[in-house]
């Protein structure tokens, strides 16, 4: 299984120099590209890179060296003065740094890095290459006349390059290379005067010497103008709106709007911790609102509790995007969450309390909290004990309680919403019991 | 590594037989000894037994057939029609079931899991035995008239007998055998006309061939006599005190109580669940009586959820002595908890609002409410970040929360009791969270 990882960054990248004056460096949502490229394969598992940098080099190793020390990798800068020749010259330059097998990138692709995990683990023929190759014909990601195509004949690459005419296969800038591809490179200038890294894989290929890694619909995207850079804005975007334990209020309310904001966010230092804080004191101003009486603090009330449960979701996908995730900031946001919806509910008990004095409001509020609370209590083990049944179920949570509050408040009925929600969480409650004790 | 068993239960146990017609049944704290020692190997990793009958064989035989289905494990019953002459024929009858290494017990000494789980796992030279050897001499669990002593030197057993005049050791009855014990046994017959199992081990001793395995005070024993049976008892009953995560007031004062009612109601076929279920209700109760108001019902309520508290220690602890534990056990429990916590406080948060009046009650109350919550719901992912830390710290927990209600309604201050509580519990919640943040 191969650790090293070499990365082509060498580029100039005239096409989105007016964002920024170094191509590995344009940011995509925040981060610069290579950042996202080593940290896709930093999730991977690998943890030794060698990063050929050429024009604008020395502010690009210069990040490269801030980022070493923030992911606790090893990042080994190359020089390459001919970067505006050939990019199989930079591939070059690595040569006695890569003595066994390493994963070769390209500094602005980014890409899935389960990719990147399956494709270090395949068993590569000695003295091969292995080219990690996207058969979708019609993936909207790939600029077609930019894109360089490939030809496949039993799981070999027999041509290569930007204009066959007729194809297969995308070629994705990934690799997992053997140091023959080195030699490649070196046949390809001397024999064709071809300095360019494909020009070295057709060498190979005439030996049957380059191997397909299907990628199988696997993200990836060359990000070389600014249209692909706005696609792959959307695509990050897109695969956060995919997360898998959505409830039905996140998934197609709160999630399309907090995608949004995250987006206009992340331009931002702001961290995912701060946000999960912001969106916390919204929920106790709310709270406060419903405290207030009257039914135009009960509206504002409930509005922000809305608004704030769509924050909620924001603090997660910042950390998504900018690579921030920890188990500390999923931890602290789900109590900061326990303390919003019960001060919500509190606030809701109270006002509706306070309007006429019924003694059983007290009841029926405390019964909300408690089997709220109760749904995310289970949840942990539950989970853990019912993970492949609940898959298929829905899921009653916060983006529920926090939508049923909002709908309450709006429609003025504290009361009955109170009640509504004391049932269904306690009911949600028992039922999860339920379902453990028969399946143990 | 072995995974076979052999266990010797053929004798009459004339010494216990008001107890029982049949010494393997004898029930220690409501389940038959042989079912222990069974169980215990079990826990060690063992699943296929030969247990050796002979009084009252057919008995015990159709006992140890209903066990082997509940524990899904392979029990052979072999049959000694000469129960009445030394123990070593009992173990001469299994010879043509074992031709590999296996574990030789006593049915009816009680063995610590982890001491069997341990020797298993010894390397056992070609054609010898190893013998669990307690060198611990004061060990108040050993009847010492009726022990069988050991003499030890360079590691290997050199004599070995209940009259030994110097030893430094006793014989556990716990055994890794090679097949070679047969022989050893066989030989001891035929020259000596001694057909016990230590006649055998003399003969295997005199080889060099009787390995010593010291058991480094972990627990067995001998349960020979109703002295001995009482000693056991106390032995497993203390062990339950022992839980590591107890809280202050649950260490020193609900769990030497539970204990003692745990001791009773092992003889009842109550199990475990049904117990939390009963605490629970008890709480409910007392809530109920704090809601109904006045003194009287207050301190009547205090005293039924301590009593409830003292109970909910019981589940646990039937379930360990009757080797029923559960994941969903556990987790029922701690759900039933959480609910019977919010009661008590609701209803003393009742009890006092509708005392005077006075709002700011209700907001101690709540305050109250959900910092308990936020304790028990930090808690797990608490433990899986902190672990080493919590292990030196104090716990505040369930058994504190409902001792401070009891002494409130003793005292009669609901009031300063919630706003403590609250206090105390979402202080500890911040804490937790600062804890775990810094240390990230």
């Amino acid at each position: 299984m191969c650790v090293k990882c070499l990365i082509i960054a060498a580029g100039r990248g005239s096409r989105l120099q007016h964002k920024c004056d170094s191509k590995p460096l344009v940011p995509v949502l925040g981060k610069p590209i290579v950042e996202r490229v080593i940290r896709s394969a930093v999730r991977a598992g690998i943890d030794d890179f060698y990063v050929v940098t050429g024009y604008n080099g020395a502010k690009v190793c210069k990040f490269l060296n801030t980022l070493a020390g923030q992911c606790r990798i090893n990042i080994t800068p190359i020089t390459n003065e001919e970067w505006d020749k050939g990019n199989g010259l930079s591939v070059l330059k690595a040569k006695r740094y890569l003595n066994e097998n390493f994963i070769l990138m390209m500094g602005d692709h980014l890409v899935d890095s389960g990719l990147l995990n399956s494709l270090r683990r395949q068993q590569l023929p000695e003295g091969e290459v292995m080219l990690a190759v996207d058969r979708n014909m019609d993936n909207p990601l790939i600029d077609m006349t930019d894109a360089t195509k490939v030809k496949i004949k039993d799981g070999k690459v027999v041509s290569i390059g930007k204009d066959l005419k007729t194809f297969n296969g995308f070629d994705t800038g990934i690799f997992l290379c053997s140091p023959q591809i080195f030699q490649g490179i070196a046949e390809s200038v001397s024999k064709h005067g071809d300095s360019s890294l494909s020009g070295g894989l057709r060498c190979l290929g005439e030996k049957g010497k380059v191997n397909v890694f299907d990628i199988k619909g696997r993200f990836w995207i060359d990000v070389d103008d600014s249209v692909a850079l706005k696609k792959a804005e959307k695509a990050l975007l897109s695969d956060l709106r995919s997360k898998q334990n959505d409830g039905p209020i996140s998934r197609y309310l709160n999630r399309p709007v907090s995608v949004r904001i995250s987006r206009y966010l992340a331009k931002f230092p702001i961290t995912p911790n701060q946000i999960s804080f912001i969106s916390f004191l919204l929920s106790i101003f709310a709270a406060g609102l419903f405290i207030t009486g009257g039914y135009q603090a009960l509206l504002t009330g409930g509005i922000l509790a809305q608004f704030a449960s769509i924050i909620d979701g924001c603090d997660g996908e910042i950390a998504r995007l900018k690579f921030q995730e920890s188990a500390f900031g999923g931890w602290f946001d789900a109590v900061l969450d326990r303390y919003a919806d019960a001060f919500l509910l509190f606030g809701l008990t109270w006002h509706d309390y306070f309007k006429d004095g019924n003694p059983a409001s007290l009841f029926v509020g405390f019964m909300a909290i408690i089997g709220s609370f109760m749904v995310s209590y289970t949840a942990d083990k539950y989970d853990a004990l019912m993970y492949s049944r609940l898959k298929s179920g829905i899921r009653i949570g916060r983006d529920v309680r926090v939508f049923l509050i909002f709908l309450g408040a709006l429609l003025n009925q504290s009361f009955w919403t109170l009640l509504f929600i004391a049932v269904l969480m306690n009911t949600e409650t028992v039922r999860r019991v339920y379902i453990c004790r028969t399946d143990e």
